[in-house]
């Protein structure tokens, strides 16, 4: 049982969260807080959060677990603003798709109550934003990795993993190493092709002709070229090494695919184009 | 009305399109043949096709309209074979992605029976082949480009727009060269991309623990790495000089994203993303 929940930017992920804890009856009261005023309130009309702090140590203030849901580059600075009001038994957790660079902010910015912060990160979530695009069962038979560090309180994290359990979440514990690493393959690397595939085509005169021509590939293989773009200059920058190196990776076999072609090389092509089918189909089944 | 529809190739496109005329009540017998037996005997068994010939010629002798619906490097072949048993009146057609190959090999092909080809690509399909993946409806609200020459018979174009329109499939007409430019942006190089990111993580050490670890973005992106690698090996070389244009465009404009995450450029992620995201939204909208 939370007495008081607090949720530091009440979005996506910060209001489905809050709703699946509701509908559990496990929540006293949820208090939010975020940079978007018509976004807060939207969250208090939709019954999402009980009502608006007046900012974020206020949100924080008695609260027995803080979520802070805000992009990446922010979580620092929204923890050194509430570190002064986290009580000795609070637990704080994020939700950032970086794990590294957040527990290095966490860390300076909270000081002693570095070990009742435990990084997370639900591996879920939709191409939208805000409050509004949030969803009850978001979570459900989704992954959820939790990244603590060796000073982490054992009970903070115990506690953590309860609260996604409870949202039908797989929790899993995970080195913050071997998860930027990990993330930057199956997240980032997909994000910067999406974003970069509607870059390039948009430019091109005929853009719009290409639009309406297209078929339900380009929109699949794109969907999640409609996410937010500061949260994801946010990952970018955060998982800055990692994400290089696999885009590098890519955009070096994408040189080998346009050698192949160039020589109309057809075996190359049909043997490639069937590894990354079976790929597929593995995927498909994991 | 068609009294013998002959279909060379009975997978998703052709099987498709044979059930939608068979469901209009618009075709006598429907004759199949392709190359899988197992593939025609369950393109029976499931009543897309009346019966299978004994050869693409067999299949063509005596049919008002012949569709021909195998990757786009055998059509020629196809063409060949059948084309002494193309009647005066008799209407072929194709359903290649890719025109200017296609339309050459015809030329060569069909000689004085030219004419009578309707060159054509149904802007439609998913990521499965073969017969079992047909579908009724797979062509209604979408496009069906036909790219005739200056030679095509007008009644064979009037015949094949009909015959795609009972479908629910809009139809338009446009010239091959531009069709291919097209395509190549809208369809051609989403599907390099998929295949080429699936190549990539596939070949990375900790593929399986990727997968494991990604969620509805990864899966979007490469829905159509699942697709036919002969089919796409024959689209990249029957259209490879548009494809190879805009695949250099990205493969650039991905070295600039690479060099701007290299120098920390905020400003320009930012930008760039934001021009993406409402490229996105043009292309949900169009």
């Amino acid at each position: 049982m939370i007495n008081k929940l607090a949720i530091i930017g009440v979005g996506l992920i910060g209001g489905s969260l809050a709703r699946d804890l509701r509908a559990q009856g496990l929540v006293g009261e949820i208090v939010g807080y975020g940079r978007s005023v018509s976004n807060l309130s939207l969250a208090v009309d939709m019954g999402v959060i009980d009502r608006v702090a007046n900012g974020a140590r206020a949100a924080a203030a008695g609260a027995d677990v803080v979520v802070i849901a805000v992009p990446v580059a922010s979580i620092g600075d929204v923890l050194r603003e509430i570190a002064p009001a986290i009580g000795t038994d609070s637990v704080v957790t994020d939700v950032g798709s970086v794990k590294q660079s957040v527990i290095h902010a966490a860390r300076t910015a909270l000081d002693e109550r570095f070990a009742n912060f435990v990084p997370g990160h639900p591996i879920a979530g939709t191409e939208n934003s805000g409050v509004g695009a949030s969803l009850e069962g978001l979570f459900r038979h989704r992954r959820v990795i939790l990244t603590p560090t060796d000073e982490t309180d054992a009970a903070a994290i115990e506690r953590v993993q309860t609260l996604w359990q409870v949202t039908g979440a797989n929790v899993v514990l995970m080195d913050a190493v071997e998860h930027d690493r990990l993330l930057a393959a199956s997240s980032h690397l997909p994000h910067m092709i999406a974003f970069s595939l509607m870059d390039t085509l948009v430019r091109l005169d005929e853009h719009r002709k290409i639009f309406e021509y297209s078929a339900g590939g380009l929109r699949d293989t794109t969907r999640i070229a409609g996410s937010d773009a500061v949260m994801w200059r946010d990952i970018v920058l955060g998982n800055r090494e990692a994400l290089l190196t696999v885009l590098r990776q890519y955009h070096e076999d994408m040189e080998e695919l346009i050698a192949a072609i160039e020589r109309s090389d057809a075996d190359w092509l049909v043997d490639t184009f069937n590894r990354a089918r079976h790929a597929r189909e593995m995927l498909n089944k994991s």
